[in-house]
């Protein structure tokens, strides 16, 4: 009987955290439209949203504690529920990531035209997959769907490193725009970081399904994800 | 009798988290150093000692599942070990970001010398002090000394703003060494992210304390420290 209730409260804490997700990606999705149309209002519905996912977030840490208090949990649940705690912060993170993207998509629509050389739509797409792939293998508990999002990370990390070289060719040639190129760099950057929670948020399905341990190469196969 | 083991392991989960900010305040020290004399061999120093944080984040997440699947845990217990899981998140973070201080500063060893106008050493003294005082708050569970940490963050905040304007003006005046000034507009934006850490351990830290939750400006006179 207890039991049963606990269980329902895990269902629960992971609805929410899919719910919670669901926002990032809306989020960021909307912090990429609001940079393609340079459009002010499009970056204050992000603003607006960022707040809902700060409130999702206190939620799921309370509801954390409330279910490990209500029982003792199985070895399998506990892993469980931990993971959604990490996960909880990392999505907390991402909306904060979506919010810089809208801010500098503002102040670049304060700012006269630049010609960008880097293709932010396709980085958006590459990490939006990372970001959906991630929730997917949470939902479906899969640790080769997670697997596979650790692998996109470099490909992300080479999108950065490549923009950022784009970006300073750019700025020596045209150096007073140097703050609208910049805008573009911490765009290009935020999309790296949230691609980073993606990642880190794979690695917690990992260490919840399998009771294992990837993080920092620790399986053989797997490069490292981080620094 | 079981009640005393438990409060041995979580005595050692306290004992382990902060040995492991000891490491990261080291590694951001030693970073700085890298920083300041442009030394690659104390960047390498870094980067092992990264190694050793990441080692140390898998075992804390390790013991704190073993301890929770020990026994019902109270509480306040239970709030205790959450924290730690976060916090233990956060520490592994600063690791990274020491790693990308060092490595930017492996960089600009590399590069002809430039005239930097930015005063790294007192915002790395700043980000060095929310670390020691965030870790401090854990040690001796006082949220006052927590609450102190988050409103220095927007002392770190402010430098980082007024390090981006002067980078940005000297690279219009000298657009040719726009890389070396985009690795330190990075040192100072790894710095900010640092403080930015340990303002969450302080949060944690209060989320334990007080069972009550200041993140996102839910107490009155506190400042929202994200975005």
């Amino acid at each position: 009987m207890m039991r049963t209730r606990f269980q329902q409260g895990l269902d629960d804490l992971k609805e929410r955290l899919l719910e919670m997700g669901g926002m990032c990606e809306a989020a960021i999705e909307m912090a990429s439209e609001a940079f393609r149309k340079r459009d002010g209002s499009i970056a204050q519905q992000v603003f607006d949203r960022e707040k809902l996912i700060n409130e999702s977030q206190r939620h799921i840490d309370e509801l954390a504690v409330d279910l490990l208090a209500m029982q003792q949990p199985m070895a399998s649940d506990l892993r469980f529920v931990l993971a959604v705690v990490k996960i909880n912060s990392d999505l907390e993170r991402v909306g904060d990531l979506a919010v810089q993207i809208a801010q500098r998509s503002l102040d670049l629509s304060h700012e006269s035209e630049i010609d960008i050389r880097v293709d932010i739509g396709r980085m958006t797409t590459a990490v939006a997959t990372m970001m959906r792939r991630s929730l997917e293998a949470f939902l479906s508990a899969k640790a080769d769907v997670a697997q596979a999002v650790l692998e996109m990370d470099s490909i992300v990390d080479r999108m950065k490193d490549e923009a950022s070289l784009n970006l300073m060719a750019q700025i020596k040639s045209d150096p007073e725009r140097v703050s609208s190129y910049i805008d573009v760099l911490v765009i290009t950057r935020s999309l790296e970081r949230i691609a980073d929670h993606a990642t880190n948020i794979a690695e917690d399905v990992i260490f919840w399904v399998s009771g294992a341990d990837v993080r920092h190469n620790v399986r053989p196969g797997v490069e490292s994800t981080r620094s």
